[in-house]
């Protein structure tokens, strides 16, 4: 093995190029966890991108909010500004945005883009609401838009689906992207409490300070807009998610769930129907030992069914800084070269006609069991079995449209009763 | 929706492009499964591929070795040739070979390359022992080498190896790789004979009329070069493969392991240790509710796992014209644009000194156990336990490097014993 070639990271050789390595310049807006890991990965695997790609990133500017924070001892602190005008002025070939939000990863976007460079975001909750303009822009100017990192970190699902099945007649999208309720619905398994569960997800960093938008589904409804515009080309913004999440209730969600013998999963879905794609972020009772099942903690899970290709699974690290700023820096080698921005096309909201089976539990007790058996009754929704254990009773409905469903449960709010409801998974 | 914007094969409709599309002329080598399929997929798909990617996949020549055969009703005759030269003088942009074996696919993929033309391939026998010489080709004349196909048909991890995860700090790569091997020992597991299973697995179309270098683990073998050499950079002809099929004591493997209350597999495995790469075929004790033991049937896995990007695992149909189609296809997207071929390391072969517990299975009696417990009493391997089922006495060992087990098997094998041996999964 030639010493003489040998990577300054101590990983597998590779042969020199002939010719030196190009040059990509790169300016990086947010230098936080995602940030401060990708400078890292820049620095100790730059042997490895110059031998593997060709390719040499030459960091030019980063962006911070707060000047005085500590950084990776990695980073040069002369490229540490914290104005927008001086950053946008960067001489750069590619701009990374690690920061999150809407102001101002929109401003830094349309500016990068509009010039014809090209943009390589991790902000779900940018692509959600303006990814089709931002491509748009991509596309007229001869720029780029590259966005692996906004969903399930770790795992190409993005390039996945924009490319290898992008033709293989995508029937539906559906998995876990929230590591965070994951990790909280993990927990409740193992007994745990939800305040529990969700102080230690936010101790290990996988929840915000503050978790809201993980808990309503909000986070993932972002990604499965995203995924739903690669797999369908329909406009994020306008698909319409029905998104149950998981803030009251999850204690009897799971509990409810383990008394039917399966296991509560939060599991973001789009569906191609005749009329279009119904998307759906909900809570569902899946098969303990499935896949849905068998992803725990802060993993992520995406399947794709497609008519031509069957059904394809992909797994793996669904946050945190290493799999985010990985999958950054993949996009930056892949925006090295050309790409067309994904189409999308208008779509107007589509009902959710199918019928699911579903289990809707309430607390255990005779009067609200007579209470949630009668207004079943009453909006003709046929219970197949009933369940009861741990402080909850569970009743298991033949597959009913959602709409049924969702008559029983206004019903049986307005007595006070608050069911926790799971969509039951065809293989539970 | 707009009816305007319907799509002929009644997908989601996507928005008319500004522009018409471009036209990418296409030579096709070969017209079997895969090739007939990919036909197909072309004729119906070429709305969606213009509406999502602005191209047009025009058929140029069809290379067959029969002429008289029945092809695909979706197929203009006046395409099919049985000549080489003519084949080769068409005038395409992108050659498509779906042909398998070494000759006539490497002349044709030498041809097409010197020419400065795209090669989309399906033929990992080609690609694992010539893959760098025709990436060369690619990068010397500009053209392009893709063979996405080539290794588990539908999972899209050639590309997830060469871009998405190529800066991660790959470890290992390892997952079940032929369909044919994993149908087998999925019936075996349900009680079938060896013989029974293997002719259904004809009878479906996953094994061939010979399929030798299925259960020889030829076959994963050349597929786990590739993907090594898309891993760590390591030159697929060189790399030394330990290599254990199925074709004798198949069924006592499969017994061997359940009565160790796992399951047997046969697993392609490439890792990386201080000196290169070890890399392994054979069969192994897994979980039977782990990733390895639940994938069932022709399904493929993959599981890599990185320094920085942690464990990400891709599932989905491994084989089959449809999934082998749809990935031509994706590479056929993917080729109209510009990349660099993937560049490799001749590296020397690497003694796998890993220590790993083994499961050794021999036909059940007294005097065949005996005979195995001092065999391995000699070689100095401690077992672990003992477990005996269905004709079968079955003994695990302690971690043990496979230089010393491979002692054991030649010294039962001089006594006329033929054991049965799975290295054991440390999930099992």
């Amino acid at each position: 093995m030639s010493t003489a070639l040998k990577t300054e990271s101590d990983r597998i050789p590779v042969p020199a190029l002939a010719c030196g390595p190009r040059v990509v310049r790169v300016a990086l807006a947010g230098c936080g966890t995602v940030g401060g890991e990708l400078v890292r990965m820049l620095h100790h695997g730059a042997a490895e991108t110059r031998a593997r790609h060709g390719l040499r990133f030459r960091l030019m500017r980063v962006l911070v909010a707060h000047g005085d924070r500590p950084r990776p001892d990695e980073l040069d602190r002369a490229l540490l500004t914290t104005d927008l005008d001086a950053f946008l002025a960067a001489d750069a070939d590619v701009v990374v945005e690690a920061i999150g939000g809407i102001e101002p990863a929109l401003a830094i976007a349309r500016a990068t883009l509009t010039r014809g460079k090209r943009l390589v975001t991790a902000n779900k909750a940018l692509v959600a609401a303006h990814g089709p303009e931002l491509a748009a822009l991509a596309r007229r100017h001869g720029g780029r838009l590259d966005f692996e990192s906004a969903v399930a970190g770790g795992i190409p699902v993005v390039r996945t689906l924009r490319e290898s099945l992008s033709l293989t007649g995508i029937q539906s999208v559906r998995g876990i992207l929230n590591g965070t309720t994951n990790y909280v619905l993990s927990r409740l398994e193992d007994g745990w409490t939800f305040a529990d569960a969700l102080a230690d997800a936010q101790a290990r960093g996988f929840a915000e300070a503050d978790p809201s938008r993980d808990l309503s589904g909000e986070d993932a409804a972002d990604k499965l807009r995203i995924l739903a515009w690669l797999a369908f080309g329909t406009e994020p913004a306008r698909l319409d998610v029905r998104r149950r999440g998981l803030r009251d209730g999850a204690d009897r969600l799971a509990r409810g769930a383990r008394a039917l013998g399966g296991a509560a999963r939060l599991v973001a879905e789009a569906v191609r129907v005749p009329e279009g794609v119904v998307a759906s972020v909900e809570p569902v009772l899946v098969a303990a030992g499935g896949d849905l099942g068998r992803t725990r903690d802060e993993e992520n899970l995406v399947i794709v069914e497609s008519a031509w290709n069957g059904r394809v699974r992909l797994a793996g690290p669904g946050a945190g800084g290493g799999p985010t700023a990985s999958a950054l820096l993949g996009d930056m080698v892949h925006a090295a070269r050309r790409h067309r921005a994904p189409a999308h096309a208008a779509a107007p909201p589509v009902p959710d006609r199918r019928a699911h089976a579903w289990a809707v539990a309430v607390d255990r007790g005779a009067s609200a069991e007579e209470a949630l058996r009668a207004t079943l009754d009453r909006v003709e929704v046929e219970v197949d079995r009933i369940a009861r254990g741990e402080g909850v009773s569970v009743m298991r409905t033949v597959p009913t449209p959602w709409a049924r469903i969702g008559l029983a449960i206004r019903a049986l709010e307005v007595q006070g009763l608050s069911p926790a409801v799971l969509r039951v998974d065809p293989a539970a």
